[in-house]
């Protein structure tokens, strides 16, 4: 690190270097915290206005707590470049996202200063609290913070926890930071905001709250101080809207400039010295400090590397469309024909590709928040009054509505859709953002069609299936774009449960699900094998796998889903309740956690490119002309 | 019907003859339904106390609302037979919960007055929702209204819809009531709970609200009025305590008195005229007017047949433990040697057995209030500070916290034992409360060992086993009572990953999971096969199938979960993976869900008692001396 522009901060290996410091400096050394967060991110790409807007957060909570000792919890992780800068990961961080670099999100393994592992939204509370209790039972005093954004506090996890947590006997010792930034990854929304809202404008009460609050100050108990609290108790009933918070039984103090350093600091040696469930409002903005970052936020929330002088430069020219790109113009073009048509997202706009959508035909747009429980369970609201509703989610967010799946709608057999996009290998995000569990979680739920598209043309085929089907369906698509096959304009739709015969070779007969189905043919072609787009995992192509059975050696099955309980088990099952005997390889995902790297890295690493699967039919088969197709069990 | 005992009920067979009655009578109304579902279900048993508490609330909104057009939603299901017997159901309501009759709740295929099916808690609002927008999206004005409790308002899902709700433009036109009688099925917790308390006591408040309502009246859009709301917008925020639900932007009225029929019907009346999101709060009382069951609501949620003139008698002598109750004394038991447990529920501390355990190691209990996902990752939280954390939860229920047991504790490796009790089949609750997919959701994910006990005691050595594994641990087990072996008070361990060879035969090698493996012993003492407990559905027993693979012409596999990715499929994918080609058959539960009806039927009909594995395996192998043991892929 370059001493002559980072005096300070080169000095800051740790926390313990920063609390050398005096308080008068912390501003500069935010400040080059700053220009340090934005020379890394914008060379080499990473989560990027959440970390700025929380700058002066970071330094302070270092500064005034005994980290690691005390527990700091982040929400959702987006924010917590400047907290691994801080925290030993200085002159790492610029390996963020990529292959045994950091990890773009706090995690347990990397750095004891990353108490909880995090990428999806709205635990902090949750964990912060079961660390809270765990002390406090323990008889050890150290303190825990959780740190969650407005956005993530719109789940309803934060508010089962908000709930627990103000009601438990006795008091949990926890401080909760609500960094509002009026955003989440696109603009925050619901009830919780607009009341934010007001209470941000709610000056005149805060002033006369505080004042109240200087003659208290910390003397607790003598004779005054109770005087006062009892007075305050009664008097905040009557003049001062109480918040969500308080009701929840939190002491609230707030709301204060996150951007100011001497503010921040006071505010938290306040809270230092009290007891019970505390929380404090902090407004923030988000990539503060860079004009280009403030004032398109949803376009610098992550980055691709930039030069930061001239800002994000989008590239022109038709480059091949994403699964999301195909997706978000379906969703578009059936909404053209079909008024009954909604679309839902839980705070995934840009993600999901529903921007367009959302702009052209936005009563028929629901934003939900971060709300994936209550995202479903609307969608089959929905369905029963005849609308049709779509729901856009990640594969690793729907684990938030595996219930609602379940019990609201497939269970009532319910005519929702689900578009799940990164599905499978994901990559970079790391393990917390895996999309490879849901053929195995969702195939197992009765009533569900079941379908993973090959190229972006078949992607759109299986939308238009899904929709038109009368019944709960899901289509699973990954991350990124396909191999590249041009997207018809038409909704046609596929035949239920029909697989497409790619190549009719022999020997073997490769059953390749989704994204697998390229490599399985090129490898397919080279051998002459029998090669099989499955196009749905449920129902199977019941007919044409008995009929490859009978004139096939044996079976791969080829998925970016763990194995266990995925679509080839799902082969193996209808073999054996047929009672065919056949033999039988599963690739796919294995049985475990996929650390952050390129899509292309992880399947590569899982065997599942076309060099894996060559050497994996090799292996298991080195004598392939002496094996024989299939016969009966009852043989 | 008895007319002479039920002179208005006898006329009433759906809301339509209800609404011929005058006003004035439906208080008698009330009383004559409130005396026929004491009548019935003291008689056949069934969720009684929140019905008794919901008699004046049905009538009324049957009465004023023009039900089905108008869509009445209720939450979770309990309080709904008043509504079942005034809509149709009231000759057939005995038959509840039994096979082939009535549902025990809310059930769209029953009734076109059960608008959403329900089980789980906390769905109505979200539901509710959907109905209204898309019915306002397709200018149809009828009305939908959700009545939830306050007990499933602690559910993340709630808070999720009303942000979403109170934050929408266009506002929908939804009524929430707010069924508040400070229960669950036992006392509801948490920081809303003494929330609701303090809006409940601030009488004076209200007194001087509904005197500014009074004079508003129903003239909206007169000066006045426009005056009136104005100053009422600004005199709220100065002297009347805001509340959760108007922060979130509902228009909240009440509270009212919940049994008290013309506050209701006249309460119903104005909030029929307004437009927007309304929040109605109505204090009830559980078990109301049965005198032992507003004294004793717990005991009094759901019966058995009793004598209402004596009320229920507690059955003496020692009946065979409940699996429930070898989990709570066993976790008594273990938390006398270690004083790091923490037991966790999410509400359910009676049906999950730790009634004891919540009094003798009261700070070590945490209920959650109906909070899966936050139960879940209090206990990762725990877990991270070196406490023990246990969660007990319903299968059904865990679905709720899938993305928690996978995100939170699973990636992480954190030591948490979940003690998963209503697995397999659960009966006469229905398919909502059906514990029929967790084998197969649970194993796919990573890091986490999953057992199933055979019987009691295995029950409590796997609870130790799990307790003492260092990571992410679930042990799954029935509903009811086992087969009756003795539990031993000692708190030993079993080795992971090993399966107990129960019967070493010839030919076949039945391999049976958990509740399954009593009916696979007799079968295949029978037969002279081999049968084995395999505890473990992860790891399984390599050691011990690749053995038996090599001696046995076939597999059978048993269990009480879905067959699609379930343990089954795990022996499956284990055989796949070593290149062993041998016959399976797979039984266990269908790709469907299971009607309410006795455990016991619903196993027969899935052909998973001893007649039904006997008549599987005859028909996959009639001739089984020809069979033959397994081979290698490669042959």
């Amino acid at each position: 690190m370059d001493a002559q522009r980072y005096p300070r901060l080169s000095r800051i290996a740790v926390p313990a270097d920063l609390r050398q410091f005096p308080e008068a400096e912390l501003p500069a050394i935010a400040d080059e915290l700053r220009a340090y967060l934005v020379e890394t991110v914008s060379q080499v790409g990473g989560h990027f206005g959440a970390g700025l807007g929380v700058i002066e957060l970071t330094v302070a909570l270092h500064y005034l707590y005994d980290t690691p000792v005390d527990r700091l919890v982040w929400d959702v992780g987006h924010q917590c470049y400047p907290h691994k800068i801080l925290t030993g990961r200085r002159d790492t961080i610029h390996t963020v996202k990529k292959k045994d670099g950091v990890a773009p999100f706090p995690k347990r393994e990397e750095s004891e200063f990353d108490t909880f592992g995090v990428g999806h939204s709205s635990t902090s509370i949750s964990a912060a609290l079961g660390m809270a209790v765990a002390l406090q039972r323990q008889g050890d005093d150290r303190r825990v913070i959780a740190v969650i954004g407005d956005g993530a506090m719109t789940a309803g996890m934060a508010y089962e926890a908000l709930n627990h947590a103000g009601g438990m006997d006795p008091e949990p010792n926890l401080l909760v930071i609500l960094n509002d930034n009026r955003m989440s990854i696109s603009e925050n929304v619901g009830g919780l905001t607009k009341m934010l809202g007001r209470l941000m404008s709610s000056r005149t009460m805060n002033a006369v709250r505080e004042g109240g609050k200087k003659l208290l100050g910390d003397k607790k108990n003598n004779p005054t101080a109770r005087f006062v609290r009892r007075w305050e108790e009664h008097w905040k009933g009557m003049l001062v809207p109480s918040t969500l918070f308080e009701e929840m039984g939190f002491h609230y103090s707030g709301p204060i400039d996150g951007h100011d350093v001497p503010a921040l600091v006071s505010a938290l040696k306040t809270l230092k010295g009290l007891k019970g469930p505390q929380l404090l409002h902090v407004i923030t903005t988000k990539g503060k400090g860079f004009e280009l970052a403030e004032g398109d936020q949803i376009e610098y929330h992550a980055v691709s590397p930039f030069d930061p002088s001239i800002g994000i430069v989008k590239k022109a020219g038709p480059a091949k469309p994403t699964y999301t790109q195909v997706f978000g113009d379906w969703l578009c073009d059936m909404a053209a024909t079909d008024s009954k048509l909604m679309g839902i997202t839980p705070a995934m706009r840009e993600g999901s590709g529903l921007v367009r959508f959302s702009k052209e035909f936005p009563l028929q747009y629901f934003d939900t928040a971060i709300a994936e429980q209550h995202a479903v369970t609307l969608a089959a609201g929905m369905a029963c009054e005849g609308a049709k509703p779509v729901v856009a989610i990640y594969s690793s967010f729907l684990q938030r509505a595996y219930d609602q799946m379940i019990h609201d709608v497939a269970l009532q057999n319910l005519d929702v859709l689900f578009a799940v996009d990164r599905g499978g290998v994901v990559g970079p995000d790391g393990a917390t953002h895996a999309g490879s569990f849901d053929l195995s979680f969702v195939r197992c739920i009765p009533n569900m069609v079941v379908m993973a598209p090959a190229d972006e043309n078949e992607c759109r085929q299986m939308l238009s299936t899904g929709y038109r089907y009368a019944g709960p369906a899901t289509v699973r698509y990954p991350r990124g774009s396909g191999p590249g096959v041009a997207v018809q304009a038409n909704l046609d739709t596929l035949p239920i449960g029909k697989a497409e015969l790619r190549l009719r070779g022999g020997k073997l007969a490769l059953l390749a699900f989704g994204a697998l189905v390229p490599a399985a043919e090129t490898v397919a072609a080279e051998a002459g094998y029998t090669c099989v787009n499955m196009r749905f995992i449920k129902p199977l192509d019941r007919a044409l796998i008995l009929d490859l059975a009978k004139t096939h050696a044996g079976f791969v099955t080829l998925e970016d889903n763990v194995i266990l309980g995925g679509a080839g088990s799902g082969v193996a099952e209808l073999l054996a309740a047929e009672g065919i005997v056949l033999p039988v390889l599963h690739l796919g995902l294995p049985d475990a956690y996929q650390e952050h790297a390129s899509r292309e890295a992880l399947l590569a690493e899982a065997g599942l490119d076309a060099d894996g699967i060559r050497a994996a039919i090799a292996q298991r088969w080195p004598n392939l002309d002496s094996a024989t197709p299939a016969k009966t069990a009852a043989g």
